[in-house]
C-alpha cells in the first residue's frame, strides 16, 4: 500500500537538539519504506501524481513521529500484570510469579504476548525486544498482529533443551519475516553456568546476530557476583567475552565507574527500564552518567508485571524526572533526549540506525500519529515538552508498522481487542485455579 | 436530580487495607448527596421505587469511586505549560514563569483556571485546592465549570493590596457557593514578612477557616530560613503560630525528624507533589517517615508549568514508586494507601472527612465511574493495582461533581473543550508577544 500523510507536524528524530526539530509537512509511503519526508506541498502533489491510488491521511492537528521502540520487555507477562504487587523481591518471584510461569506453555505465551502486543499498538510501540520462554510463541504474535519484534531465546541453566529448540524453531518459522528478528537472549550471571553463557555467544556469532542480557539490575547481583567471581557482573560479561557481540544490557542500575566505561568501550547499548526499576526497589540507573559517557543508553517497559504497563510514554517522562530528582539537576535528560531514547537510540540498540527510530527517506515506515487537541496538551508552545510531560498512550490516534495501518482512530484493525481481553481473563483465571 | 448507578464494581474507600475492598453493588444519589451504596439488588429497586424519574447509568465493566482530590495547585498556570522545561529553577522563574505571569490579570486567571479545570474534570479530579493571585477568578471558574474547589488567596509582601481585595471579593461572591469554599494561602517562608504573616493567621482565625502554605520545599529554602532564622521552616511556622489554624503544608521535601514531630504534633496535613518535585530537582520528600509518624499526607499535582499536567493518576502511581526506590522497601506505600492520599486523606486535609474522598450514605455526591475494558488494565486481577500501577485519566468515562454529570462518555459537559483550548492558546500567544 502506498500512503499520503497531509498537513500534520513532522518530527523526524533526525535533528540535534537546538535545531528546528518540528515542522508543518508531508509523508509519503510507499510500500514498507518511507518514500519522503518534507514541508513543501509540491512534494506531496508529486507523489499524489505518481501514486494516484495512495491512502491519504489527512494529520491535521496531529503530531506525526517514528514509532516508539520498546528495548526491554517480557511481553507474555502482560498475562501476569497485578497479580502480585508490593511484596518483597524474592517473595514476588518465588510465592507469585514463577510458580505461575511454571504453568505457562506455549499457548499461554502466545495469548498473553497478545494481549501485550495490543497494549503496545494502541500506546504507539511499533518494536519491542523481549526475552522469555516460548519466543517462538512471541515471534508468532508479533508477525499475525503486525508489530516489528526482536526475540531473544533465553539460556537458562536449568531449560538449556527449551532453549535450544526454542532458538532453532524461530530461526525455521521466521527468518523471511519482515517483522520479526532473533537475538541471543543469555538471562543473566545468576542463572548461566559459564557453558551455557559460552553456548550462547558462540550461537551468536554463529548466527551473527547480537545478546540481549539482564545486567547489574540489582544490588544483591552485584555483591554476589564479586562473592562468587571477585569480579562485577559487568567485569564477569567482559572476561568472559559476550561483548564481543553486539549487546545490548537491560537495567544497568549498579554500575561503578568502571563498568560504565567498558560498556562505554564496548559499544554496549543499554536498556534503561525507570518504572520497574523503581517499582521492584531496585534503584536508581545512573543514566545521565552513561549518556555523558557516550554510551547509547535506550528505553524499556520490563514486564508488565513489575511496571504495570508497557506504556513507553510513561517511561519516557519517568527517565526524565527520576534523573532530574536523583541528580537535583533540573536540565538532565531533558524532553528531546528522553524522545531520543525511545526512538532513535532504541533503533541503534538494536542494530538498526537510520532504519527505524527516525522519519527519513529510505527508512522504514513505522509511524504514529499522535492527537494533540486535548485540554491536558493545550496550550500549544513546545510540543517536544507536550510529548514527553503530558501526553499519554491513549494519546497515540494512528499507527503504522511496516507501511501497513495497524491501529486507525484509536482502534485496532490487526486483533479483536475484546477477544484478546478475554482470552488472556480466562488463561490467569485458570492458571490460578490449578 | 436523582441518580442510580447499576452494576458497577463498587470501590468505597472507607475500608482498611486487608478487608473486601471492593464488591458489585450500587450507589443512590439523591440531590447532591449519596443515598446508599450496597451490594444488595433490593436496595436499588427500592430507590427506583421512591424515584421513579431517578437517571439510571449502567455502570457494568466500570469501577466507581470517589472523585480524586488535588491538594495543591495553581490551576491558571495550566496557560504557561511548557513555556519553560529543563532548566535551572530561578532561571525558569525569573526569566519565563514571573515575567509572563506580571503580565496575567483577572481575564488570563480566569480562562487559564477553565483549561486547567477541564483536565481535572476529564481525568476525575472533582475537587481541588488552590492557590494564586486573582482567586476571585479562579473560584468563578470553579463555580460555572461544576468542579468543587477549596481556593486559597495568597498574601505575599509585593502584593498585600491585591490580596486583601481578593479574598474580600471571594467571601462577598462565593460564601454561598455549594462547590468553592475559601482559605487563607500564607505563600511561603521567604515571600511573607513576620507581620504578612500574622495578618494571613487573624485572618484564618476570623473567618474560621484554615491555612494553604508552601512548605520546605527546597533545600535552598532550608538554608537560607537557618541563615535568616536560625530554626527550619517547619519550626518558624510553628513558633510565629500558623498551625494553631488547620494547616495544610506543601511539598515538605526538606524535613529532619523534629519537623516531622511537629507535624505530626500539630495534625497538619501534607500535600505531596511527585512529580513536580522531581521535575524541579527539589529532591524526594519523606512520605513513608510521614505517614509513619501518624502524619495525614494527600496528593497534589502542583502547576501545570513544573508537571506539566494536572493528572492525579501519575501523581498516584509516582508517589508509590518514588518512595519504593528511594527508601529500598518495595513495600513502601502500596497501591490502596496511594488511593487514600488522593481521595480520604485529601478529605481530611481540608477538612471534609467523611463527606469527600469516599462513597458512603450522606457523603456528598462526587463519583467517577473508570472504563477498565481496555488491553493495559487486562487481565483483572486486582483492581486496587490496575487502578494505581496502569489506569490514566483517559480511563475516566464519568464524572459526577455535587450529584451533577460533569463528564459523561468522556465528554465534558459543563465546558465547551474546543473553544477553552482555543482561548487559552490566543491569551499565551498574546501574552508571549508583549
Amino acid at each position: 500500500m502506498n500512503i499520503l500523510i497531509n498537513d500534520g507536524k513532522i518530527l523526524p528524530m533526525t535533528t540535534s537538539e537546538g535545531d528546528n526539530l518540528y515542522f508543518k509537512g508531508y509523508v509519503g509511503i510507499e510500500g514498507e519504506k518511507i518514500s519522503f519526508v518534507s514541508s513543501d506541498r509540491k512534494d506531496a502533489l508529486n507523489f499524489v501524481a505518481s501514486h494516484p491510488d495512495a491512502r491519504q491521511i489527512d494529520a491535521t492537528g496531529k503530531i506525526v513521529m517514528p514509532g516508539l521502540i520498546n528495548t526491554h520487555t517480557h511481553v507474555a507477562m502482560a498475562l501476569l500484570r497485578g497479580i502480585s504487587d508490593d511484596v518483597p523481591l524474592m517473595e514476588w518471584l518465588e510465592q507469585h510469579i514463577w510458580p505461575i510461569e511454571g504453568k505457562m506453555g506455549y499457548q499461554e505465551v502466545f495469548d498473553g504476548a497478545r494481549l501485550g502486543i495490543l497494549e503496545m499498538l494502541m500506546g504507539g510501540t511499533t518494536t519491542f525486544v523481549d526475552m522469555y520462554p516460548y519466543e517462538e510463541a512471541v515471534a508468532e504474535a508479533a508477525e499475525t498482529a503486525g508489530i516489528r519484534a526482536l526475540v531473544s531465546p533465553c539460556p537458562m541453566d536449568f531449560r538449556m533443551d527449551h532453549f535450544e529448540n526454542d532458538w532453532k524453531q524461530v530461526q525455521k518459522r521466521f527468518s523471511s519475516s519482515r517483522l520479526v528478528s532473533m537475538w541471543m537472549g543469555p538471562h543473566a550471571i545468576y542463572t548461566l553456568s559459564g557453558e551455557h553463557l559460552q553456548r550462547s555467544i558462540s550461537l551468536s556469532k554463529e548466527l551473527g546476530v547480537g545478546s540481549h542480557v539482564h545486567l547489574a539490575e540489582t544490588q544483591t547481583e552485584q555483591n554476589n557476583s564479586m562473592a562468587q567471581y571477585g569480579m562485577s557482573p559487568t567485569e564477569y560479561f567482559e572476561k568472559a567475552g559476550l561483548f564481543t557481540t553486539k549487546t545490548l544490557a537491560a537495567h544497568c542500575v549498579v554500575m561503578s565507574d568502571h563498568d560504565i566505561e567498558i560498556l562505554a568501550k564496548n559499544g554496549v547499548s543499554v536498556a534503561h527500564n525507570p518504572q520497574s526499576n523503581m517499582k521492584l526497589a531496585s534503584g536508581i540507573a545512573p543514566v545521565k552518567k552513561m549518556l555523558d559517557a557516550g554510551i547509547n543508553v535506550s528505553l524499556g517497559t520490563d514486564g508488565a508485571s513489575s511496571n504495570n504497563d508497557l506504556d513507553m510514554w510513561e517511561e519516557m517522562r519517568t527517565a526524565s524526572l527520576l534523573q532530574k530528582v536523583s541528580t537535583l539537576d533540573p536540565c538532565a535528560i531533558p524532553a528531546y533526549t528522553a524522545l531520543q531514547m525511545a526512538t532513535v537510540n532504541g533503533a541503534k540498540a538494536i542494530g538498526r540506525e537510520g532504519e527505524l527510530g527516525v522519519l527519513a527517506d529510505g527508512a522504514l515506515a513505522d509511524i504514529l500519529l499522535v492527537d494533540i487537541e486535548k485540554a491536558h496538551l493545550y496550550p500549544h508552545t513546545n510540543l517536544i515538552s507536550e510529548l514527553v510531560y503530558s501526553a499519554h498512550a491513549s494519546d497515540v490516534d494512528t499507527v503504522i508498522v511496516n507501511g501497513n495501518i495497524v491501529v486507525e482512530n484509536r482502534k485496532c484493525l490487526t486483533m479483536n481487542a475484546q477477544e484478546v481481553c478475554g482470552t488472556a481473563q480466562k488463561h490467569i483465571d485458570a492458571l490460578m485455579a490449578k
